[in-house]
């Protein structure tokens, strides 16, 4: 056998550096963390860093073979390729994982008197046409499969004081649980809307019903999910994402009541206090009179309250200090 | 405001289970592995068990903002859509945060009197040509450009006794720093050969010398190594796989002394018992004698250990072993 070469003379560029090689298993994070410490912005190197530990300690912790480290790179790769303009699989797979729930409830913390945040979701588009007081965001198409829904109420800040000219935008599924942009022929935006809050903070509109739908679940999320046992059902709701000036912008879902996925929602979106009731409305007049042709109408009555920017400051910088000063689990 | 539902009431289908919806940041793990704890495999139960709660701890830890979540996600994805037939960029992230180092490091530990292993990488390809004893690997037109290399030595078991009929595959770069495998238009392979030991365990082979390359970094990780101020070289090497009856397989290469970029490897490869010394031989009959046309021609002499899948076992058992007493870090 032949000499074993433990020190290797120069010539080196003075700018290529010299790091440890006799790594292993135990020694590698510090020699991939030095490999960093280059990096310019401090931020970017503390992320990364962190996320080398971790990395790498769960692939200790469960001592990853190296089938399973293949399987996991093939795994990913099939996320990212069946990803498309109208398809997000990572994000997808952020969701059912827990890590969107996570970064929203980090990053948008409310306090108890205000309206809780749940997280955006893939589907919300910026061209939702404008509609008037008591309008419809639905079709005609669409209205006459769905359950009509009125929606109605008012935003307001903490103190209970009226939030004029709120921009108010609202998407939701269509009677057949896809939203307008899940269609690849989509020609213009259907159940979804803008509009804006009245001098006494008022908003209402026509809606439907919003149905319970599984997410994509012919690609890889949905092979994960069926490995882990779980279903794919999201519970219905209508989402509201709603801006007004001075005011932390709240994006946000309401919870129809009853439905059968409230409690296992499939991307931990729901929570207690944005379950919703709806009363149902059959007098033929009062029907009439919200603008519908024919009844029963579900009425959703809510009030959303919005904290101001500086408000939301402060919950935020709770939260940076609650997470520093604890170590984690 | 309307009435806060902290009480759902039935009907749930038996089937559909029924978790916390009150999560926030601190307790969201906890829910995600109940929702996970249904899964049929226990080992794929662990495994995602300990991938959740690094990667909330990791989320936590950093206060990992939305937009930084956000720019995430089109990281990866970015990552899943470069990837082809003939780029894979995931094992190249999985490559340069140390992981893949990490994965062989625990699978394939190698007693001191063998051969270290060292990472596959994602050239190796199982079409390359036989050759025998003293043949070339590589062809008239890239032996023409390159350095003559002339690779000998014996397979041989950790009592130093040989072991013939081991099945040798080896590939290496081409002048420019190319394996054969990355040039859309491959039409037959280079730079890659199959031989076999004889009796006696010896091997040899004419090669060239190989070249120190940049790994691909026209894409996310060329450009995430940019940002952590890191080069994206790989010190020259020459790839080896030697499979026998009997014994575990050895993946690994060799690293000619002197090249610059030895104590940086962009993808943490080298060891230094994997690196080698070469001689120059000039002395044109001993060119001649080797196969040559022109010298001067480099001589790579190099004896291979192998361990048993016995012994090999021992080795593995004694890393889960080890990782399962200790806490990580």
């Amino acid at each position: 056998m032949h000499s074993i070469v433990d020190n290797i003379s120069p010539p080196f560029q003075s700018e290529i550096p010299r790091f440890p090689i006799d790594i292993d298993y135990k020694t590698i994070t510090e020699v991939v963390n030095q490999y960093n410490s280059g990096a310019g912005d401090e931020r970017l190197k503390f992320v990364i860093s962190r996320l080398v530990q971790h990395l790498h300690d769960f692939a200790r912790e469960v001592s990853l073979t190296s089938e399973e480290w293949m399987e996991g790179i093939r795994f990913l790769t099939w996320v990212g390729q069946i990803s498309s303009d109208i398809r997000q699989e990572f994000i997808l797979l952020s969701d059912v994982m827990g890590l969107s729930t996570l970064v929203d409830s980090m990053n948008n913390v409310k306090p108890d008197n205000a309206t809780q945040a749940t997280v955006l979701g893939p589907f919300f588009t910026d061209d939702a046409r404008q509609v008037e007081v008591g309008d419809s965001i639905v079709s005609d198409r669409n209205m006459q499969v769905g359950d009509p829904m009125f929606v109605t109420g008012r935003i307001l800040d903490t103190d209970g004081r009226p939030i004029p000219k709120a921009r108010i935008e609202t998407w939701e599924t269509d009677p057949t649980g896809h939203y307008d942009n899940q269609y690849p022929d989509r020609k213009e935006p259907d159940c979804r809307g803008r509009l804006f809050s009245a001098a006494d903070g008022s908003y209402s509109y026509r809606a439907i019903r919003p149905v319970a739908y599984p997410i994509p679940s012919d690609g890889p999320v949905g092979m994960l999910l069926k490995k882990l046992g779980r279903h794919v059902y999201r519970p219905a709701h209508l989402h509201m994402m709603i801006e007004a000036e001075g005011y932390e912008t709240l994006v946000t879902a309401l919870y129809p009541e009853g439905d059968e996925y409230l409690y296992s929602d499939a991307v931990f979106g729901v929570k207690s206090k944005l379950v919703c009731s709806l009363k149902t409305i059959t007098d033929e007049e009062r029907v009439r009179d919200l603008g519908f042709k024919k009844g029963p109408v579900q009425l959703l009555e809510w009030d959303f309250v919005l904290v101001t920017k500086e408000q939301a400051k402060r919950e935020r910088e709770k939260v940076v200090q609650y997470l520093s000063s604890k170590p984690s689990s």
